[in-house]
């Protein structure tokens, strides 16, 4: 009988770690969960039959989950674990993090005897309501087959590459979020400037070969109603632009537009505000040229 | 009963003109076409039972659309068609023109009794050949719906905003087209160095916040296979991106990334060559890279 | 006996006229001044013994000397001075013009038997007052040394080209300037960020191949000492960038660099203010990067 | 009696280890040197009475300098002298270092008794030659005053900060090297699409606010002459730019221009080649405009 836990009950960490709890009560047993400020790991437990713990405690699972805000948490919820994991255990971090942390994460828990797979989701806060993230994941294949059926919340489980394949997929793909959602922001401020109708414009887009996931679904959902939910963070997706960057500069490599990206995020990060939702990113393209998106 | 013309039976024009005669086949009518190299109006008669004529006969149709590469060669065949037009007809541009030509363009026809109205097209090939495309249009309401029978190539048809709008919504939308293919481009190329599996990180990405057209068609289709096939040229995405810069400039806006990406696939079209197909820009983000995305 | 005019006494113009008057004087003739708030006229010709005149009279001078804002006021003053000036004079515009305005202004003028140079300056305040400007002049060689004698403002007089070189060569200074300030920012807040003296740092640059007018005068002399003085407005910055820009485009060229800082000049304008000196765009990056030069 | 040893003879060691070796011989003792191609240490002796000798020997000198093409040779031949220092001595690395790299390489010395001191140079071959480089020290001021009087390369020696501060600051320099060349080299491109006479705009430019090194220096002797001397590699800049976006990254900031530039210079060394001279950079900038900067 295998024993679960979860570590980081944010917007993203509870509901996975509800259906994390919900799959293993089928097995009669309970899903331990942890979180830094503890009343939500005990109201988690309270509304989903999981069972709050201390952190020295949830090393005594089988399958230890965490989904923390960066790797620099991850790095420290490690050392305050340090001595008290199983042996034989598999650790699987669903932050997004850094790909030159997931190596040395390995290493660390290998001396303890525990695995190491790094699988952040994608998907945002409704699948992980519906259980149905997308998870990327690195590392090796037999040892993702045996979590995999663990991982209640994946709607699509796909293994990208050795440790710190998942990290980098991850921050590549809100890097692409990032620029598209600029750049789209750019192009409606452009035609409102010009006189068009912002939704009409949109509609069209979206029927055609500049449609992406910010086109069809954020700006229109979050920008042009003014409603900005802050659901995932702009120092979120700053810090991701910047995890892409770094991947940029580790390999010398050469992708003006990240980069020019990744500098305009900090900017609207430090500006607008890291706590706003991600796409008031747009909030400075407005300022930038004097105009609303609406 | 109606006459109408087709002018320009380029890669787009060739399948749109198809749809114009079949349709006007019902009524019993011909769809005049004309085409600069003269050949392929005399094979499209042949093959669509449309009729191939000389350019001023085609001043008599009540209705011409024309789908010409630039607004350039538009003002040509306005000027070569001077005082051969119909008095109470009306043109409807299908070019990815520019948003400064369309309201001389209606101005110098309406002096002729002739309504202009801007409608370029989107969904590539695939739609024209299926009589499926977005068209967007700028002009006034009763004008369009006209014409709105006649475009037997569209599935979509936006009205967008005055005269020019329908140049600026496409100008926009192929711009941000060449904007996330790029960074697409730059994030493959990157994961490429890092060891990771582009087409597993591709599925990954369309499954999440990053995905766009560019990710979930274009690179899987053209560039991963290393097809590249010529249907759109990276010579004219470069000129659309251009378009959207001309607007960018003309209100003074501050858009970084197109600005930038505009620069980068000028670059492409002299470094790789503006035949190839758009998605070549890739080959230049490769050779930035010293890396190939396969 | 010639007579000459000076049309608009700005920060600039001022004392350029103040050089035109004293050495008409030496030949026994006044200098004609005129600018918009007409107080500033009778005030220089209290100052400078230059005679303050309505607009419509300063069209009788042999020589007319124009230094405004942008190529719209210059545009605007052709048109109130039509029919009131003298063939065979010539206009000599200091103005940090457009390309595009200075053949359709030279035609204008030579409907009305007038030569027209564009001729902008450099040097700022300092070198007006003086008068050693360098100025760079646009247009046929025998007018240019026509006027050469006259221009008591200029140190450096050199001709670049044809009508419209002058303008083009100073939107293009202008922008190297605007590239070269922007980017020094940049370097000395990473340095800054990273506990570097900002001072020694300038030093060390100064000494070595970074080395730009604006770190060896602008940034010691404006930034680090917080004075930030307006002589030369960022909103006039933004707009000689956006003209180089304009002639990046209407050559359809790839200046990734000019594009980008064109865009980041028209956001410090918007968000850091249009009369702040141009060197508080260095401001728009201390809020970027959440530091101070100091 | 001290001894001296200078590890490195490239374009830039050897002339400063010459006067290195001049300056020695004045107290009677001979300058030691190394190069990896061992021969040129052997020509070095022979032309400037230093004392070519094996890696190791040179480690009992009481003054070690390094000048290497980055920071991982450095490493390298620390690891080689591992052992063969003597307690006491100070080592100066004139190698245009990594930051990141300073404090580990001073640890690493100081667990042997040694001090170090990053001290880059600049100036150039011209400067090396004639004995006024300018060095920037990063180190505790006890022991820049120690080495002051030996550096005998030096015309100006300034300390900028703690350990590492002095490869930052070169890295800023290099960098806004990078970004003024770049710049400049759009800047004429434009103008000379625009039919301007590029010496004379250089002259105005020069004069003017928009000037700086690469203006006055790089672009008239080596661009325009179509000569590109090799004497500083354009990978080698493109290495020096990536030290600087390093630094951006390591404080999470936000320098766009910077960023892009990097990547552009990247770009450079692959297409056009990284042994070629850094102002070669300017012959991607004629690839991406079709023009020639002469």
């Amino acid at each position: 009988m295998m024993t679960t836990a979860f570590l980081g009950l944010g917007a993203m960490g509870s509901p996975m770690a509800a259906h994390m709890a919900a799959r293993s009560r089928e097995s009669g047993v309970s899903t331990l969960v942890w979180n830094r400020t503890f009343g939500k790991a005990e109201a988690h437990a309270a509304q989903h039959g999981s069972r709050a713990t201390p952190l020295v405690e949830t090393g005594q699972a089988d399958l230890i989950v965490s989904c923390l805000p960066t790797s620099a948490e991850v790095d420290e919820v490690l050392g305050q674990l340090r001595g008290h994991l199983k042996a034989g255990s598999v650790w699987v971090d669903c932050t997004s993090g850094h790909p030159d942390a997931a190596p040395r994460q390995r290493e660390r828990l290998q001396e303890q005897g525990v695995a190491f797979l790094d699988a952040p989701v994608s998907g945002g806060v409704t699948a992980a309501q519906s259980g149905t993230l997308t998870v990327m994941v690195g590392g090796p294949d037999a040892e993702i087959e045996t979590v995999r059926p663990h991982l209640a919340f994946a709607g699509t489980l796909i293994r990208v590459g050795d440790t710190g394949a998942g990290f980098a997929v991850k921050a590549v793909n809100n890097a692409l979020l990032a620029v598209n959602l600029w750049a789209a922001g750019e192009g409606l401020a452009i035609l409102g400037l010009h006189g068009v109708n912002l939704s009409a414009a949109l509609d069209v887009i979206n029927a055609s070969s500049g449609r992406s996931n910010t086109t069809q679904n954020l700006i229109p959902q979050r920008v042009l109603t003014r409603e900005f939910p802050a659901t995932f963070g702009l120092g979120l997706l700053a810090k991701d632009a910047g995890i892409a960057l770094d991947m940029v500069e580790s390999v010398r490599g050469s992708a003006p537009v990240i980069a020019q990206v990744t500098a305009l995020y900090r900017a609207a990060a430090r500006i607008v505000g890291p706590q706003e939702d991600h796409t008031a990113a747009l909030k400075l393209v407005e300022q930038m040229n004097g105009t609303v998106l609406a």
